[in-house]
């Protein structure tokens, strides 16, 4: 089997560029020059995110096969565009590997990012092929396109809006434990937790729709609701109110929980990695929402309060407790 | 001394995310929110580019100060955009750090980010900041605006052009050496080449006039003169003639390659990371741009000609030679 070391730099590059264009009427130049040229949409904001994703701190080679790892590794870009309205257009990835890298793993996972990639039309137009002297780094930059008026911050929650989610929460979080302790793969249960671990699905459609329907908020669930509730909190300054009981949870996720003898809410509360949107709009809005799109997978799952009120869960019993910003913090050992 | 694991991932952005911003009219949403949110120029074209930067790879802590790197990062990127006749706008920066490193170690990174970003005008509008288990990788994205009709790719040059270079070239592989090598400290001729190493200055204001006046292609010189020619004449299927008495070199270099008995030009053609420019131009044009900006540091050093002829070095005996694109490939062992 060839490794990275037999083919080179330029070798590798030829094999990643086939298949990266998927919207050819704005990539002028794609891979191969200095920089990539790309056309903007007239009368359009830019939005630039990028997530860098290291071996052993993001993800675990005996865990994920390289397609899932280039498909996850994009998709969380994209849940960065769709938490703000817009819509993913070109993604620049840089990727550090180390030369004894089998091609084939090379190929697989760039077969992975265009699997994603044109499913939502973004085009890989540029980036970087470096050698690591050992684990894989992979960055990507995603550039999105919003209309300035459907654009929705993290800062517009208001006092009275509600609370909702997208999706299922804590699925992902408890895929990942299931990984981690093994012996999974014959517990049916299992399964969409892993998938939903390995190969987040983005909100890219579900976040422009809810930033045309007014959206007041909204951020995706990447370090746990708890956690996602706190920015809210604190860039709109307000507080928020959540209710344990209306956390949608995937039904597999019970007794994923049981197994390890964990609360299955708090795999959504301060899990990570769910890639679901959490939103705030106010209640009128949210009606017509259900209205016009009856089969949207929306929950609401609290209210936004005044500031003072903090950030609070009411529990199944009515009792409401400070609810703690504990998700995934990159450099801080939990205390 | 304070370590990354005391202040955790929220204490470190905040200290990120000062002096950030240099263009405030075009940036909406910096650093703080999923995704940035900036205002594209209108009818600009837009470029985008990134390189990682992995230690032991391209960059050795022991030889280089945190600010010096910060600043290279920014600036090797800066050089894509120079290279294309853009201007650079934003940045959106990843980095993966050991947690055990140090406070300060990050501040004077970002510092030397910053710097080179107030002196272009650039906006570090976002980015990633996660846990390395070992090692400390960058990636930088660098976006970049330019006129349709101002911009150069590597694919126009034409038979009968001139082959022209901007500034000095060699001194960075040469002041590479001599970090490698080590007590260079007493050597006066050490310092230029190790500076030109540890903090390049891209071409940009160049690039752009270059791509006003009519360069036909270019390129920034990244991996060695020889292996850019040799892009330039893939690209725009032409070959290339240099002649190895014409390239510039800085007068420190001369004194470099003794102590390390190699031939100077050699750092020039074969050597790496001078970010200068190689550009191609019709005559007549080359002589309007002089007669406009005679103090332009530019030296014409070979000319466009016919595919057939290939990649070729004329040296000073008149002899004609095969120029092999020997540079810097990552994962190839040099042969």
């Amino acid at each position: 089997m060839d490794e990275l070391s037999d083919i080179g730099e330029f070798g590798l590059i030829d094999l990643i560029k086939q298949d990266t264009i998927n919207d050819h009427s704005s990539v002028i130049v794609g891979i191969g020059d200095d920089a990539a040229v790309v056309l903007p949409a007239p009368r359009q904001l830019q939005l630039l995110t990028a997530d860098m994703l290291v071996e052993t701190i993001h993800f675990d080679l005996t865990t994920t096969t390289p397609w899932q790892l280039g498909y996850k590794a994009i998709a969380v870009n994209l849940s960065d565009i769709a938490a703000m309205g817009g819509a993913p257009r070109h993604a620049v990835v840089s990727v550090a590997l180390p030369p004894s890298i089998p091609v084939e793993f090379v190929v697989n996972l760039y077969k992975g990012m265009k699997e994603i990639c044109r499913e939502f039309g973004v085009n890989i137009v540029g980036g970087d092929t470096v050698a690591s002297p050992q684990g894989l780094v992979i960055n990507v930059t995603v550039t999105g396109e919003v209309e300035p008026a459907k654009l929705v911050r993290r800062s517009g929650a208001k006092p009275g809006d509600l609370v909702a989610v997208t999706g299922k929460l804590g699925s992902s979080a408890a895929g990942l434990a299931l990984l981690q302790a093994g012996q999974w793969e014959d517990e049916d249960f299992a399964w969409p937790l892993v998938t939903a671990h390995l190969t987040p699905r983005p909100q890219v459609r579900t976040g422009q729709l809810l930033a045309a329907l007014g959206a007041t908020s909204m951020d995706d669930i990447s370090d746990g609701l708890a956690s996602e509730a706190h920015e809210i909190a604190k860039a709109s300054q307000v507080g928020i109110k959540l209710f344990a009981g209306q956390i949608p949870l995937a039904p597999e996720l019970a007794a994923a929980a049981a197994r390890f003898n964990k609360r299955a809410t708090d795999y959504a509360l301060f899990g990570g990695e769910d890639f679901q949107l959490v939103f705030t709009m106010e209640p009128g809005k949210y009606e017509t929402l259900l209205a016009l799109h009856p089969d949207l997978p929306v929950t609401r799952v609290g209210e936004v309060v005044a500031a003072g009120e903090g950030v609070t869960l009411v529990d199944a019993a009515g009792c409401v407790q400070e609810l703690k910003p504990r998700g995934f913090n990159h450099f801080r050992q939990e205390g």
